[in-house]
């Protein structure tokens, strides 16, 4: 009897590990708790408990071709950086093409998911959903946690001296959705992640004054900032760079360093999420020190069976999407028997060395503990599942690939050209995918210039140029 | 006694020239229309006759170090892009500082400006103004008309079948004010100039779709858009660039090329300026083609005395502020009989050739028309008053200074080291000029690297990379 793999949240890690499951013959039950699949890229008016949140102008912050499914290329008309809406619309695709709908059951919240008694030696788990006001109990072979990064906010009030006399609004990046609350305001906006970034040159085109404190600076070093307007609204004076906040009063902010204080209306608390898993217990998955006991940042490294599997749970530095489909990929063939983890005091040691590099400060922390390098992380996954293309054989019976693979970007594709789940559309979707780049932009018909070299040979002069005087 | 000068305009040539006057000791005038001086720079919410018209969001387009004026630097804290706002408070700062509001008169119209029966002998002017109701007539020995460019909306809708036809609401941009009026609405920009590509971006962030027509690039090949969020909002899918437009129907638009319809609601005519100047006869000034007969882009070629200077009427590929008082100090010099012009017959020979240049397309082109190289044209104003500053003199005498001066960007401060008009603060304006554009920046304090070439080392290996890689 195919094994049956209870799926909690379908979003895109979870619709990744539905596909997974079916394709490798196992019987998954994913349980949504809202009523529509996408996760956090559903964007809703109002917040949801217990759903990631975001606002209106969301946009992909990785390009179509190194953000899709590695077997599901964007359309080719699809913008390269993609707004939230058609990215859901891409996730329907998924889910439709894949016939993925069909193992969702939507608004059934996960309460609890606990070992049975005789999880030592069968790993079972009951998992207790909530549905319409109905408790239900079920037995399932293995567990996939597929509920995100971003759902629990992380807001340090304790590390603000004086925010509960503020008279102003005060609030967590999670809650914004439109800047017209900003208009004439003066706005403060504390973290300078995507978030922080993206709210504060919104907030900038209608707001009286924008402060981004940017306190978090140290702790974030490693952390990209990818809002490209945010440097012509520095340079504009609409966004005024801030060092941290030392003290909150009634109607204002003083900053560290040299004393000055200014007049605030509303205060955004973009510092980042902290993780929580309110339906296992913790001696499934501890989380301390916002550091969870994750082998390979999946599997919980003590467990008895290796039958629970957290998916997403990464701050990788690439696209989300092939970096939970690659989790799952690997996770559900060692659910599945295939293939197996080391024994429990490797997996321990892992995750120990892990938690000796503990960042400090506060905001976006978790994503820190949990990043990683985008290749060599799923690198290390595909070798496991025997799916990581071999470049020097590759360079010997398909030369034009080897060297698409070696000089181009690592597209989600390449992750499928061999092994269990390859797919024989990706020597053509990598072949194509600097196509589906400028197919994108071309919304109007042009003539080719006579010399075609000639812009390249402008560009490759200008930079030239600018190496030049930049070394004056 | 002094010469008697009108100056028609309070906007930045305006200023210049009561200045200018002031400091040759002519005795100025200046007739501004409206309530208060700053013309194209001072925001109203309303449309005002015979003035530009700003949108809300407009910020300067070349950096407050090369937009001053060459005697009054902008204040260190001021952004190195200055917003209408702040950009109309510092001509007011300039204004007060050399004492000009007392010689301008607000809210008093010209009608006309005519030669005097006896021109050809005393070459003065009848200038009748209107003022609450009340016309008047004045002699003056000279006229400075510096009513600018962007007063004269170029809206070609003949160009536009059917235009007539549509349903929807159509305008040029000089009427754009605020972008909430393309909020879910389905927008065409025509022209992608500064003003296009500001309100197609600007529109981009509330509008349900925005269509960008370049249907003038091929007038503009010389043409500079600066908005540096356009890039952004095409990879996105927020703007789309489309050809021109074939054929206008009730609520859609037919663009060339492919047959493509789109559905509009919105359509903006961001196709430019022309020029007139109402209140001056023909055969003062004589437009034609969007060309006027101006030596230098300011002398009218055969006027039988040289008494009247048309200042800031050119294109220039640099800040419009240093270019309008560079020819308004060679224009008063000239009025006041210091400076001479040129033969009749050689100023003609120099319009005639500029003519021959006629630019083909509509909207902008006058400003094609009017287009001169910044540096070049500067250097030639200032060698007729003798103001242009020798390098390899400077060399020998204040070596630090030629460095500056070589090396550094061509900041207006140059056009006062020396000559009539010099300046004795320019030296120090130079020394310092990169202090007041990092200033600007400088919002929080900041620990300096212990290697501070280190982040210049990596732009330039970045940048060596990056020509690696686009020359595969």
């Amino acid at each position: 009897m195919a094994k049956r793999v209870a799926i909690v949240g379908a979003g895109v890690s979870g619709l990744a590990s539905i596909k997974c499951c079916l394709e490798e013959g196992l019987e998954p039950t994913c349980f949504e708790r809202s009523d529509d699949l996408g996760g956090l890229w559903r964007f809703t008016e109002h917040v949801e408990e217990g759903r990631a949140s975001l606002y209106k102008s969301v946009v992909s912050n990785s390009c179509k071709e190194m953000s899709c499914y590695s077997d599901f290329p964007f359309p080719e008309d699809y913008p390269n950086y993609v707004p939230n809406a058609q990215f859901l619309e891409y996730l329907k695709m998924y889910a439709n093409h894949f016939n993925l709908l069909k193992c969702i059951q939507f608004k059934t919240k996960v309460c609890s998911v606990t070992k049975r008694p005789d999880f030592t030696v069968t790993g079972q788990w009951d998992v207790v959903t909530l549905r319409e006001g109905r408790q239900e109990s079920t037995v399932f072979d293995a567990v996939m946690v597929c509920t995100g990064l971003l759902t629990h906010p992380n807001l340090p009030l304790d590390s603000f001296p004086g925010i509960n006399t503020f008279k102003g609004q005060y609030f967590h990046s999670r809650q914004y959705k439109h800047p017209d609350i900003f208009k004439d305001k003066r706005v403060l906006v504390i973290g300078a992640g995507n978030s922080g970034a993206d709210i504060a040159v919104e907030a900038s085109h209608v707001a009286k004054k924008i402060y981004l404190s940017l306190c978090l600076l140290r702790t974030q070093l490693k952390e990209y900032v990818i809002n490209d307007e945010l440097p012509g609204r520095i340079i504009t004076g609409r966004v005024l760079i801030k060092p941290s906040v030392k003290e909150v009063k009634e109607d204002s902010v003083i900053f560290s360093g040299p004393p000055e204080e200014q007049p605030i209306d509303i205060i955004v608390f973009a510092t980042g999420y902290t993780f929580a898993f309110p339906f296992l217990d913790e001696t499934v998955v501890k989380v301390e020190n916002d550091q969870a006991s994750l082998y390979k940042y999946i599997f919980p490294a003590h467990l008895e069976k290796p039958t629970l599997a957290v998916i997403g749970l990464i701050g990788s530095l690439g696209s989300m999407i092939p970096t939970g489909e690659t989790q799952a990929r690997w996770a559900v063939r060692v659910l599945k028997g295939v293939n197996n983890l080391p024994p429990r005091s490797v997996m321990r040691e892992e995750v120990n060395a892990r938690k000796e590099n503990k960042p400090t400060g506060f905001g976006l922390r978790y994503s820190k503990a949990l990043q990683s390098d985008y290749i060599p992380y799923i690198d290390e996954l595909l070798t496991y599942i025997d799916a990581k293309p071999n470049l020097f054989s590759l360079l010997l019976t398909d030369p034009r690939l080897a060297l698409a693979v070696f000089f181009g970007p690592c597209t989600p594709y390449q992750f499928r050209l061999t092994g269990p789940g390859k797919w024989k559309g990706a020597r053509n979707a990598i072949l194509t995918q600097w196509d589906r780049t400028i197919k994108a932009t071309k919304t109007r018909t042009v003539h080719e210039s006579p010399f075609p070299f000639a812009s390249l040979l402008t560009v490759f002069l200008v930079l030239l140029v600018a190496i030049f005087l930049f070394c004056l």
